[in-house]
């Protein structure tokens, strides 16, 4: 059997993973069987299975992806003095974020949205998933920090607010704009920047 | 058999509601039985089926009373000029909805952003309570929209942006905090309202 290349192993990961969250966007984690997703990505059992044990494996590859994406935007954005602004960072992490998982077909809406609405529920009945989300969204909550603090230290930003709560509300803000866009309707991630600009010129209240 | 008081059934339809909305928050509204709401409640089927036909109805009433709740909130804020300031808004409401569904059981962690994270996933799958959610959201963004459009009238906020866009980030940085609050830890309000004013003091960027 001749050996299959790195980049072939990698793409057939990729094809899995992709495949996989597409299943959960759809119909949620606890309602996908593992023949639904090889039944998307049109490969035998064997096949995938060489790559990913279960469904635990492949939303915790998928989940995993994508924090660690996170993190390290975050922090090679607190390594610079100053950081960029608040709108710009995470106008840009979401807008990759989504444009990476929009998939294949032209024209249609991004699934990830629903994904992560569906790992959000999934997080409230799984320990497992609870933790790999628990771990990735704090080290990205450490990184915000650290831009927060950019921001004040630049002053950019009054600096008698604890960082880690101005931190808490720039995830927040984009968590929620994801929910938004998974449940009414689709509007762009400019949006999302403009708003963030709206708020940042309201001056400094007392 | 005696007439009961008005404010008996309210009493009655409440306790109802709020052992469903416990109930939904534990285990999501799929998994949630009528069987369980009825031991959660401690009342006879007879007695809940009075009130409300079934699952499909308890969701959407207690759905229902929160965007009702924060559509009137808003509204009324929208017809204060200027209006309150948004870290004073979105601090207040999403307060206020937290201690209204934290219920009676001392020291225990409010329920609701658990809850609000099932609703979500349950909008993803039902058409009728996506229908609920999306003429809630937009009643909720209107409301919103008048409140941005007072501030950029008052000078309180630059008024090239699109005051739905604001909006929309306004809304999303309540829903983002309360996943949070479901998903992590749980902080207090304040620090919502906090990460809020360390925004809004970035100044005017271009």
């Amino acid at each position: 059997m001749a050996r299959v290349s790195q980049e072939h192993l990698d793409a057939r990961r990729r094809q899995i993973l992709d495949g996989a969250a597409l299943c959960f966007a759809r119909n949620g984690f606890h309602a996908t069987s593992m023949q639904d997703v090889l039944k998307e990505v049109g490969l035998s059992a064997g096949a995938v299975y060489r790559y990913f044990g279960g469904k635990e494996e492949l939303i915790g590859a998928i989940v995993g992806e994508v924090l660690e994406y996170l993190r390290a935007t975050f922090e090679a954005a607190a390594e610079e003095a100053p950081p960029p602004p608040p709108d710009v960072l995470v106008g840009r992490a979401l807008g990759q974020v989504l444009s990476r998982k929009s998939g294949a077909p032209e024209g249609e809406v991004s699934y990830f949205p629903r994904l992560i609405v569906q790992v959000w529920a999934e997080t409230l009945r799984n320990e497992e998933l609870a933790a790999l989300m628990n771990e990735g969204y704090a080290k990205v909550r450490v990184a915000w920090v650290k831009i927060v603090e950019g921001y004040q230290e630049a002053g950019m930003m009054r600096d008698d607010i604890p960082a880690d709560h101005v931190a808490r509300v720039m995830v927040a803000a984009a968590q929620g704009f994801a929910a938004q866009l998974a449940l009414f309707d689709e509007v762009p991630v400019e949006a999302l920047e403009d708003g963030l600009r709206g708020l940042m010129s309201m001056g400094r209240p007392s």
